[in-house]
């Protein structure tokens, strides 16, 4: 049987973690993945455009594990009241080829998504950064004002989006929380006296939402809006002045803000700075950005932290999600119970025979 | 909410129409599909191979639907009593991205296996056909033998395994069928005097179950075992003195019985032939031979017969494939209730302060 966790499974596991103690065990996943880099197949995406939107399948394994998720995007969702991306993952045995794990990933993309980019901040912010700036308060907001407070030590957060009631859901989702919160008017000022900014804007074009001016010295920039071709959050000339971080570079160049650059501008990939072979900042005035764009060790990180958290928590279901016949080379013995029963039914609605 | 077809599911699906009903349904939805070949989009499969055996991703879909199947293939699972081959499937709209249908791919697959093997038959053996010789009694034998006596009207089989198990394990789930079964002592002897030879033995190497002068003129070969790199059944100067039919010339050159032969060894896709763009059959004394491979397409047909019988017999279940917040950008709600929970834990566990 295979272990399915729906997304509210998720929540509930996250829950009975907390929080804080769910974020660090992610992170340090993350980390453990990002360290042996080498030992993943790293595969292009799958996908498959329409005039509406994109489905893909993202594959990766290490030498154990096979990991796979479908993921969608589909910007008119919103028009019709749904979400424009949502996922849903497996986990299998590369031994046997048997699905071990199968999983929502629309709620454990964003969780990854806020946690790599706490992973890549605790290498890359100044390690005296306690206020934030979050600019774009949409689904992915909380998960990432979350991760920061809780892995970084961040207490303040100055906010903006240009919608009020993204902002207010963003402050009743945050209640309770030990974050203080300045609403901001725009995000120039969101960032004014920020150490770190995070930028997850929605628009699907080339935007600016950051320009050079805006930003001091020392700040790290999390660019996780920037995410496709054609989408971008940061000004050129910011880029140019920073120092850049990705996932990989092949794919970041393609999908990323460095989409705007040379395709030779220098970029370090995060995975040399967590495991030692790279300097992650190097001085205190730098300006540091994580151009995320996510990546499927990533989705493989998150599927693996859950399956172990399923398993000690007790959380989640096992479904039939492939056949188990009794003898594995008798397949067609699943059929006979309900076929026997179709023969009476098909008996019964036959004319009885004639006596004669 | 996504359906979920569990193989129970769908095998109370099969068993609520009865086989007689189901076969030449699945049928006509592969006729369906065949006939608009064009209309799909055709990918390689993702393979990813390890020493003990190859997961896959085989997506495919035509302009409304979006499917996938995961599959297997691991020989030395039947060492450790676990099924060589298991899948799961999906079918999703392109129209927002949304998983439709979650479905076991391992009773569907062996369900469209012998489907496809049916349909091709319908154009290539002699209608006169009554008779069928089936070799190699594995998880996929009844399967064949069901949809051939449903599709073709075969009323006689002779019968061969080298494992006298399988072939009781063939006779027991036969039991109760309108067709007669020889028990052969050898593959020649089984294809004696046989209109149609249904080749499905499991050695994955390069085998010769059939040699020229076992066939008679007349006869069609529904070659279904030899179906991946290294693995074939039929002698070469069989398979140059027949007319050959494959699913597709490109996946079959590779993975099917034309291995053997040249690359540009002539070959007629099937899909020409249902759709009447290409003959079937040419002469009573041809041999014909349907060198089966398996394709996307027919498990993009299965997944979507499988969701309209879903919807038509009302079996299965909704399950949360997918989270499902009740405000699409406030994807963080889902985790409040139970983030609540534990901060009033993480209270209790904490010591009473001290009054003072």
């Amino acid at each position: 049987m295979t272990t399915f966790l729906n997304a509210t499974d998720i929540a509930q596991i996250v829950g009975r973690l907390g929080l804080g103690r769910f974020w660090p065990r992610l992170v340090d996943y993350l980390r453990q993945d990002f360290e042996r880099w080498e030992a993943f197949h790293k595969s292009p995406r799958f996908a498959r455009h329409s005039p509406v939107g994109v489905i893909e399948l993202m594959p990766t394994s290490d030498g154990d594990s096979f990991a796979f998720k479908y993921v969608n995007g589909h910007p008119g969702n919103a028009r019709l009241g749904l979400q424009t991306v949502v996922g849903f993952g497996a986990l299998a045995d590369i031994a046997t080829g048997y699905p071990l794990l199968l999983a929502d990933m629309t709620l454990a993309t964003a969780l990854r998504t806020a946690a790599i980019s706490a992973l890549a901040a605790r290498h890359l912010a100044r390690p005296d950064s306690r206020t934030m700036a979050l600019i774009g308060l949409g689904a992915q907001s909380e998960f990432q004002a979350s991760a920061f407070q809780s892995v970084l030590g961040i207490d303040r957060l100055r906010v903006f989006d240009i919608d009020e009631e993204a902002t207010d859901k963003f402050e009743r989702n945050m209640a309770g929380s030990p974050l203080s919160i300045v609403r901001c008017g725009d995000a120039r000022s969101a960032a004014a006296g920020a150490d770190i900014v995070t930028t997850i804007t929605a628009d699907k074009k080339f935007a600016t939402i950051l320009t050079e001016d805006m930003i001091a010295p020392g700040t790290h920039i999390n660019a996780v809006g920037g995410d496709c071709p054609g989408k971008t959050e940061l000004a050129r000339a910011l880029l140019l002045r920073s120092d850049i971080y990705v996932e990989y570079a092949p794919q970041t160049r393609i999908e990323g803000e460095i989409q705007q650059l040379d395709a030779d501008h220098p970029v370090t990939e995060l995975h040399d700075v967590v495991a030692g072979r790279r300097p992650g900042r190097v001085a205190p005035d730098s300006i540091t950005i994580f151009d995320s764009v996510g990546f499927a060790i990533e989705d493989f990180s998150v599927l693996r932290l859950l399956r172990d958290l399923a398993h000690e928590t007790g959380i989640g279901r096992k479904i039939e999600l492939i056949a188990e016949p009794e003898n594995p080379k008798d397949l067609f013995s699943l059929l006979r119970p309900f076929e026997a029963q179709a023969r009476r039914d098909e008996r019964r609605r036959a004319p009885a025979p004639l006596a004669n």
